[in-house]
């Protein structure tokens, strides 16, 4: 009896997975993203602030990548009861309470630019790394979500920013790009969708497979950050690896129909409104598997590469 | 523009936070807990099944406590890429994908179970401890929701089990009490509930203080599990004190009108359908503060005791 009675009180709609870690319930949307010391962040080089900042702004990239309003978010922390390391900038990380309230002083700004409700929280001390996991609701739109599956062979793809280098600084100060994609997908016809977290190779590789197609890369252009410039000089690795593997640019990765990605070219919807430049790098092709034209213009494959969880 | 055009497209509900660690929007619920490994649980003492089992459960008990019916969750974990010490009962405990298999087969018989939808996950691996995340999504029923803040002087207090030595076994193996609790909204007037995750006293402390009242406990009434008799020999404290102490019982702790218990009393409505019994442990009181009664029939205070986060 138990099991049918709870499945009459419940008003559950159809689920749909969108990616790895975002889901459809309805109109609901829901993404969980989980940053980890060491490995998200480095607590000797990044601000609590930062840190905070970053875990809100993944959350929100997510929904962006799904032209979702983003609504309210639940955060969980694993504080650590240790100092860590001394900083550079600072005197020492902050721990517990202290900590906490600096998370939060980070993630404020976003608050109140998105109008977005922490519904709340569940914060715990270990004798371990400072972790810290949002889960974000969001809301579909009349105009619905942006999938990786929708991409046809000859959709040219855009990207919504300079790539590469992001370790640097855009990491913990990008802006995740809801205006940019709420007003896209109320004006334009766009097939699939994604934001580029862990490279743009790889990235591209999803979108394009669960597309069913490939895709072809103009090398020319990619349009490579100055942060990949700066840090190939470091690396000694071109610049343009950078731009195709180092991930969390967190910029949008687009595949449109040709008619609309030449209204794009002509006339930047973004860039008035958001200052925001359009590029396109290249299509999706019925040939499959990813591939990059070299600088004669012949297309060789592509290897995906980029930050594997 | 761009924030009235945002708040235009929004639907969101107004929010109320219900407890510390769960909130209602709308007629969605939203509950958030993080386990951290040496706080939670430790590896050299659970197996991963227990602890995946442990994470949803305490989700579902926050529900439950609100006497929602769960719908879907999403969870991320920090998996440790080192292995950790040796098990009694196993030669390793496992790290990576071995791990997080194991714990969602752990998660597996709540999801048949409750007839819950995984909606999504975020899975990191790090060089720190185990930390595993769940935020679980309900909805309310036309009954309403319970909370902490409804009750009212003379209200007859009820928990749904013995309480104490939880450590030894029912801090994995409980059963969230979702289906008792929407039987007894869907039959009876309750007026505040809560789950008892940090302890009676501590717990019963807060539902007292956000029902503007206080609350008289008696000692003799109390139901003391056979865990916590078993815990006192070992650590020489009355089995009193486990019972009041220990926390992560995970019973439900309900203030309902003495129509409403004496009805408890004669009818035991959850004995038949579920097998569990109704204690009446004490009432609420305009007397503000924790109280208990000593074996000759005295109020003495009680200190608020628990696990504090």
């Amino acid at each position: 009896m138990e099991a049918e009675w709870i499945e009459k009180l419940r008003k559950r709609p159809d689920t749909e997975r969108i990616g790895d870690d975002a889901a459809l319930l309805g109109d609901t949307l829901v993404t969980v993203d989980m940053l980890t010391e060491g490995v998200d962040f480095l607590c000797t080089e990044a601000a609590p602030e930062w840190i905070g900042r970053k875990a809100l702004a993944v959350n929100l990239s997510d929904i962006a990548a799904m032209a979702g309003v983003p609504e309210s978010f639940v955060c969980a922390v694993a504080l650590p009861k240790q100092s860590g390391p001394k900083q550079e900038e600072q005197n020492e990380h902050p721990v517990g309470v202290e900590l906490a309230e600096r998370l939060y002083a980070g993630m404020e700004p976003l608050i109140q630019q998105y109008g977005l409700v922490l519904a709340g929280g569940d914060t715990n001390t270990w004798h371990g790394g400072l972790v810290i996991s949002v889960t974000m609701l969001g809301r579909a739109t009349s105009r619905g979500v942006w999938r990786r599956s929708g991409g046809k062979p000859g959709d040219m793809l855009f990207v919504t920013g300079p790539l590469g280098g992001s370790i640097l600084r855009k990491q913990f100060f990008f802006e995740p790009r809801i205006l940019e994609a709420l007003f896209l997908n109320e004006n334009y016809d766009i097939h699939a969708a994604m934001d580029i977290s862990d490279g743009l190779s790889l990235d591209l590789n999803r979108l394009a497979t669960e597309s069913n197609v490939g895709a072809l890369l103009d090398e020319a252009a990619i349009p490579i950050s100055t942060d990949a410039l700066e840090l190939a000089r470091t690396t000694g690795r071109p610049p343009l690896t950078h731009a195709l593997s180092d991930g969390e640019d967190f910029e949008l990765l687009l595949a449109v129909p040709p008619e609309e990605g030449k209204k794009w070219l002509d006339q930047q919807p973004l860039q008035e409104r958001f200052g925001v430049t359009l590029f396109a790098i290249g299509h999706l092709t019925a040939h499959a598997g990813l591939r990059i034209t070299d600088p004669d213009g012949n297309p060789q494959p592509l290897k995906a590469e980029g930050f594997l969880h």
